[in-house]
């Protein structure tokens, strides 16, 4: 009997080892289809049905070609052309930003889209998403994201946003449209967004569909420094000392009141009182959105932190006035930042939230399934977010 | 006497000797700055005052690195770090398009911005330009890029074009507009004008100087394909036969004329009649502007052809209404392009219009100085060319 259990416990170490060496090392599926975020005619990269990225470039001289995506490095393998080829473990769904390493040398793929983010303008790649069809493009009636340059006093020279103005903006000249100022996260910039944000699809599909009000967006650069720093300040910078640093947001404070609200107020057909006015965010986006609300809760009626914090109440004692006047706060995180219900700054937005719903304010909290802090989460947040604002 | 002239001819010799290497290895200009087309943030790639391009990267582990500019690869010499840096020949005044070769790779630099030219997305620089200032960022009054969805019937699909309107435009929203219809060269897309172009800094300057009529412009994507060829065609494709090939402009004749124009009168404030519409083109865009307006002189009051060939008197002849209707025909090529004043395929293009002229077609013939077949040349044919369009 003993031995029929040494035999049977072999037998069983046997077995798992092999599973596990078939989960690690299965073979890659052969589905591999052309990335929907390549440049016009390229073959690759491509997906495959696992999420796995194949790349392939020519590079007949290089030692050591390198895919790197999600914070990992894939070796290439070079064919008898001089073409070297490989594939990363599986992604998760949404877009990620990647690139190559070629002896020793970090570029762009030659053969994908590029966009702003990790602060350069670099390779970035789609996964296909289950959910997919909230972002696609399709044949619905579509609104316009614009390009507004213009003068800033408080940052004293010119400034860029994007303005998304709904379908029937153009067709009805005389009828006004709430407004909300959608900021990106750290390293990115005012065109995150409308590129990799796909923020004009997602709106056009919902208001196709019936499920969002129409209504302005205004996507601007809030990436602002400290005096004296070279960079604005990032979510580690906490270590250091309080976050949000001392003053580090009234400088994107001033522009957003100063500069921008008034300039859309006069260039576009807004309702431009508190009742019809949003700001959200999604990291350090979140992050200034969360402190200019509270600082400004006159100006805001709608608030949505997207991976960027949550509103506790201290923050809510802190703001005379917020309770009364904002008739939303949203916040929201891909299921892959938590843990145990807390994020890893040791934040419980969900706690968070469920505090100020006891006092009455109207609170949302929402969990991107699978997905890290990146940008598939923020698409899904704005999604849900999109169908909050301006019901009444 | 002959010793003296002998002595004298070897002391000439050597002089043009020295002289010759003097001049071709003169000392590179110690007065790099970074490029106005960089990446935010990013030393490199400079240009000096002699319209050189420095570029500089990190590849430790490469054997080789060039820069490939103005189809001349020049080879990058390697510091003890392992930074690759090296420099052009002085370059045209303008934009240019460029790549770096790691070992045999052709990749973009990952420190430029990136505009899509030459069939992909890459790099692109600006070469700092005597008359730069026409298409510089100022603080004048500025119109919006937007980005335009819909779908075409002629296509069967969804398609993308930007539209240019004016300062005034969401002011005054009862004011009706002109439009240009502005066509990009093979390669290219609907992207080059807005981008690489400027086309809207060289109208927001020249309206608020009172040089230019506000008019609205539409830039589609004209890169239409022959039905079983996998690329449109080039003029280098005239050695096959006639130019443009026999039913070659017709499918994109088809989206302009059916799809393009309603849907821009439908969405926009446009002045919808002939007298008020124009239609211009670089390159391809020029040859099929001519395609397009000699068959629709109905259609198209205001023609411009920038690079694009002209219009001569045989087509007068096949285009019975297009004297009567068009009001402006401009033609213009930048110098480089030009030998004795002919095209590198055989065209005179002012010759071609001085006969338009002499049957009293208001014509105009622009050369633009020291620029090829480049944005240099095409940018400085809009600021000439809108000058002249809707002024009655």
């Amino acid at each position: 009997m003993k031995r029929h259990l040494v035999f049977l416990a072999i037998l069983l170490f046997i077995f798992s080892g092999s599973l596990c060496f078939a989960q690690t090392n299965q073979p890659v599926k052969e589905d591999f289809k052309p990335a929907t975020s390549n440049q016009p005619g390229k073959e690759y990269p491509m997906v495959n049905s696992e999420g796995r990225v194949r790349v392939s470039i020519l590079a007949p001289g290089a030692q050591k070609v390198q895919l790197d995506i999600s914070a990992v490095k894939y070796d290439l393998i070079k064919d008898e052309n001089g073409v070297w080829t490989g594939e990363s473990e599986p992604q998760d769904e949404g877009f990620h930003y990647y690139q190559l390493w070629i002896d020793g040398a970090a570029v762009p793929d030659p053969n994908s889209l590029y966009f702003y983010g990790a602060s350069r303008w670099g390779s970035g790649i789609e996964i296909p998403a289950h959910d997919q069809e909230f972002y696609e493009l399709k044949d619905v009636p579509h609104g316009q994201i614009s390009e507004q340059l213009y003068f800033s006093k408080s940052n004293n020279g010119m400034r860029r946003c994007f303005v998304y103005t709904p379908p029937d903006y153009n067709k009805d000249t005389e009828k006004r449209y709430p407004v909300l100022y959608l900021q990106h996260g750290g390293g990115e910039d005012e065109t995150g967004w409308p590129n990799q944000g796909r923020t004009n699809l997602i709106m056009d599909n919902l208001i196709a569909d019936g499920k969002a009000k129409p209504f302005i967006i205004v996507m601007d650069n809030g990436s602002w420094r400290m005096p004296g720093q070279d960079r604005p300040p990032r979510p580690g910078d906490r270590s250091a000392g309080t976050w949000p640093p001392a003053g580090w947001a009234d400088g994107f404070k001033k522009t957003m009141i100063e500069d921008i609200i008034p300039m859309i107020d006069e260039n576009y057909r807004t309702i431009a009182d508190q009742q019809h006015r949003g700001m959200a965010g999604l990291s350090m986006g979140g992050m200034q959105t969360r402190v200019i609300t509270l600082a400004n809760p006159e100006v805001f009626s709608y608030v949505g932190l997207f991976s960027g914090g949550s509103i506790t109440m201290d923050d809510i004692n802190n703001s005379p006035n917020f309770k009364e006047k904002v008739k939303l706060v949203f916040v929201s995180y891909g299921s892959r930042e938590l843990e145990n219900g807390k994020t890893r700054f040791g934040g419980n937005p969900e706690a968070d939230t469920e505090a100020l719903k006891k006092i009455g304010i109207n609170t949302h909290y929402y969990v991107s399934p699978l997905t890290a802090h990146e940008w598939q989460s923020w698409r899904r947040s704005l999604h849900e977010f999109a169908q909050l604002l301006f019901k009444d």
